[in-house]
């Protein structure tokens, strides 16, 4: 079976190719073959062409993956030929001061599959350092949703969620699932907020207490939902501005609100609840080592229903058909793409 | 001398009258002679008639208080008569599951000297329960800013502030330089941003760096500050939107803002710089017990030169003028009354 690579080629188009000779790696690498890569909605932002100034094109994209490793570089311990791997796709620069020792956020990162080259392909060759291996048994299919998943557990861990509060998700997509799913874990009773009655039906059939702010007002939903004492967490997982306006009405004294979405124009937020209420937004973005290790466990301990989000899984050869499907079906969740045929 | 109590009586307008016959005290309260009581921008907000629906009218206002104790009333152990003392303007209402254990910001708390007679008269009476008492020897007059004062120590410690941390202070007023001074005391290296250039002089004065956002830009000097690691920390205390525009591009990863300063209406906030930099926002309202015995220590240690940020001191008498004055003064700070002459 022929090894391929797919190329965003800007203006809304991938082509797919054959993978070239592999070049000889270089110290501190590792090749894979790899299994499965997500769709994550950055993915669908570059395929639109809003980040054509970041990306180089043509670009392999993608950073939502699980594969095998099929070749050791030089200088690299601790991995083998044929061993499960997800990878953090996080290349950190030189450090500054300004990123006060937070290196997974510092002013030289690199985030591999956009502004390097990404895991929609056969084979990817990738730093060492950026690899968690997979404990024997893990679904590779599962193992793809690792990366969306460490997400969602650096964000409940920057909430400082506790057991018994009560927390909201504005926005019931994958990563607002997710979020939801490990904050439930943790002990917390979630409700999410969502406008998709699709998304919705599946929010419900997971457990979840729900709000459709079309159809009712999300105050006076959350003031049911907590008999009065109104949230200890609000996820903003939405990205729209309704939901800015709301998220600190949601909130009880001292109450945390975490912004996860990605806002790109600055937005009307009241700034008087959190002075009258003394709350808190937190900011959270991607990952640290350690919400990947706990997303691993969280997979391997099988209590989190993962395939329920999976959509649909197609080749790498359809993924332009992959992305036209997701423009045209917001009720979709996660897509996975099959880069590799000879791995299942 | 006649003892005498002043009232606001809407339309920006106080009437000093002879105060009547005084009542007995009910179980648990104290009654003050007031030395003096400082004029707090909230204050101001009622004199030009923008809190009109909150204030009973005819009201005596005032919060920031000085007094020596002249009765104590049933029920109540600790106090004696001739006791120096400030007043924590905080009447806890009824304890509701909104407040999540954080009685000085409760649903149902009432701030004295707003909600309920204040401390503008000769003689006041409190519970005793707000009461702390003043070490020996401490000035009454620095003593009617030590309200102030304990909004500050609230404010930087709520900000997590560590020795070495860069903070930027935007706002000059009697707050924010209070700010100012408590920041630099905990071992912060203090920046004020401010448009006025008398206090900007007073500020210079006290040794801190400062710039002035119509002079120049404060992203700019703010690196120039920090050597482009940019701050740490920032408390908002302007109230205005360019500086909640700013506040987010002065602050390194993991920066923290405070949001000292009352936004009457939503204002837009960088989002975005929220999630890129995983940046906190901490909202702080008035102050816990432990603010005010920070404050008093504080006051006690001769440590701030709090003298310098007292613009006049002016007869109870005289509080018409002292109002105008305010709103004609832009370049002062803190307006103290003196309010019973049998004290100094």
């Amino acid at each position: 079976m022929e090894m391929t690579a797919a190329y965003y080629e800007g203006n809304k188009q991938f082509t797919v190719k054959p993978l070239a000779d592999l070049p000889p790696l270089e110290a501190g690498t590792v090749r894979l073959n790899v299994a499965y890569c997500g769709i994550c909605g950055t993915d669908v932002h570059i395929y639109h062409g809003t980040m054509d100034q970041r990306v180089q094109i043509p670009q392999v994209i993608g950073h939502e993956v699980s594969g095998v490793v099929s070749e050791v570089g030089p200088e690299v311990t601790g991995f083998q030929v044929g061993e499960a791997v997800t990878v953090r796709p996080l290349q950190p620069g030189k450090a500054t001061a300004f990123d006060n020792g937070y290196t997974h956020i510092g002013k030289n990162l690199k985030f591999i599959g956009i502004d390097t080259p990404g895991g929609m392909q056969a084979s990817w060759v990738v730093p060492a350092y950026t690899l968690h291996k997979l404990p024997g048994g893990v679904s590779l299919k599962q193992a793809a949703l690792i990366e969306p998943l460490a997400v969602a557990c650096h964000d409940v861990r920057l909430s400082a969620s506790k057991s018994g509060d009560r927390a909201v998700v504005l926005g019931g997509g994958p990563i607002g699932v997710l979020v939801a799913l490990v904050a439930r874990h943790q002990g917390a009773e979630v409700l999410v907020s969502e406008v998709n009655p699709h998304r919705l039906e599946l929010i419900q059939s997971l457990g979840f207490e729900t709000v459709n702010p079309m159809v009712e007002n999300v105050v006076d939903r959350v003031a049911q939902f907590t008999a009065d004492a109104m949230a200890d967490v609000v996820f903003e997982v939405s990205g729209v501005a309704a939901a800015v306006d709301t998220m600190t009405q949601l909130l009880r004294v001292r109450g945390r609100a975490v912004m996860v979405a990605i806002h790109g124009q600055p937005k009307p937020v009241r700034l008087f609840d959190f002075f009258w209420k003394e709350l808190q937004l937190v900011g959270a973005r991607v990952y640290e080592p350690e919400d990947f290790e706990m997303a691993i466990a969280l997979v391997d301990s099988g209590k989190l229903p993962l395939t329920r989000i999976i959509t649909e899984v197609l080749p790498l050869t359809d993924i332009q058909q992959a992305f036209e499907r997701i423009d045209d079906n917001p009720s979709g969740m996660k897509y996975l793409l099959h880069c590799n045929e000879q791995i299942q």
